[in-house]
């Protein structure tokens, strides 16, 4: 496994894998693996000749009060999982060479980044379209991949793919979890282990409503109320939103029809947890 | 020569020339081609194996009040001026091909685009930014020219290229000239036998501020005041700015020193003229 630090050497083993007509599969990464990382890699490796995953924690998208600085890094614990699940190329750049002085070029998705999480985190995913198009201009992939842990982002990146002609294709991988349902997440680390207990709840009020869908209640009304509900019932968690939307456009619904997103996100202590199930009907 | 006109082909096309080890130099226009726009095409012409040169007027960087609708548009004459410049593909898309319904994603290079141009037309250099984006994608070039012209758009291109790490070069081209000096653009063909006549005191006024500068003088508030003195001498012409710049971060500078980029808007009628110089000292 090679790790690369510099854009200039990267781009440039892009070009000539291009050339040699070999297919680039990319998994752009904030690093602190887990196995949803791991999943995205392997799939990579299935589909493509070779497997790039990007380590990169990227300030742009972090507001100035989020975890920037304490978002957990690990770069050697990084290397080891990557080389174990098949990646050919860790590309490692630093924040200088990323965002360098004078810096000012940013992408906006900007109706469905206005949605769930981009409400509570302004400026969120002009960050992380905005790293997604540098990263996708210097591995030069013809598939990258994405969790559905972080649908929004799935979301946003393919609209952006698409909007700007992007010769490239998004797949997006399910979510990885615990064996007790949890959803897998790099910010997992921070939670003790009550906390890792209580937040479980997330992962029951999402069952609940599927549940309830299977059952066929089709009142978005009534499963939001179950699901905070569910969710309040732990004192430790605050619900930063409950939404049921339209899958594509990512709009609030009344009535559960088509592909559905239920997203949920939660702050238990200083940790911001996400979740969700997409379910058709 | 061939004429594309889908997305989808083009981008097959450039991926195919590509793969057969071509350069493929690429001259963006909103067609209505004139003298500047065919200098960019030799100089790809000589640059590249293939000249692309796309015809679409933009509607994403006009705003509301803006010229879209009259914008001049002789698709048949600009193929005839194409070919005859050695362009082997013009690509021409449609409106609703190149944003379709739902389209949301733009790119904007923040401090740029706050100067000179950016002032007066608001959303401008977003548009641009965003199409320009979009069509080096399609096309997928190894070289884009631009001309000097529009020396702020050629300044923020250049910078989205190099913050978003996109694998190409930019060239930009000098200004092209009527034998009597007056800037070519595709606008001038707005212009009444007077009011061409009226705005050859844009290049006099350029004129004068360079052979104050050449005469050494540095101070910008001396040479600015000549320019307006001689552009307000003119009663038909009214000054949106005029601007002198450091040419690389487009901000107001007190004395002349390094590259100097002086940038006249001006309106006639309903015409907006611009032209400039860049100086170096």
């Amino acid at each position: 496994m090679k790790i690369i630090r510099s854009i200039k050497k990267m781009q440039q083993l892009a070009v000539q894998l291009k050339k040699q007509g070999k297919a680039i599969g990319f998994v752009p990464t904030m690093g602190c693996l887990h196995e949803g990382h791991l999943s995205l890699a392997k799939q990579a490796r299935l589909d493509a000749d070779i497997t790039v995953m990007s380590i990169f924690v990227n300030p742009a998208q972090f507001s100035p009060n989020e975890d920037f600085k304490k978002y957990p890094r690990n770069f050697k614990r990084d290397c080891y999982l990557a080389k174990e699940s098949g990646v050919d190329i860790i590309f490692h750049p630093s924040q200088n060479l990323m965002y360098p002085k004078g810096f000012q070029t940013y992408i906006e998705v900007e109706i469905l980044s206005k949605y769930l999480c981009g409400k509570s985190r302004p400026g969120h995913f002009k960050g992380v379209a905005t790293i997604v198009m540098k990263l996708f201009n210097i591995v030069n992939p013809d598939i990258a991949y994405f969790g559905q842990k972080d649908a929004q982002q799935a979301r946003i990146i393919r609209q952006m793919a698409s909007d700007l002609n992007m010769d490239l294709k998004i797949k997006t991988m399910p979510i990885v979890r615990e064996h007790d349902g949890f959803a897998m997440s790099s910010r997992n680390a921070y939670l003790s282990p009550t906390q890792r207990k209580d937040a479980l709840v997330l992962k029951n009020a999402l069952q609940k409503a599927k549940d309830m869908i299977n059952s066929d209640e089709i009142d978005v009304g009534k499963i939001k109320k179950q699901i905070c509900r569910i969710i309040n019932s732990v004192p430790s968690l605050k619900i930063d939103y409950v939404s049921v939307v339209n899958a594509d456009t990512l709009e609030d619904i009344d009535v559960i029809r088509g592909r559905v997103l239920i997203a949920l996100a939660v702050k238990i202590g200083n940790t911001r947890l996400i979740d969700n199930a997409i379910i058709k009907r």
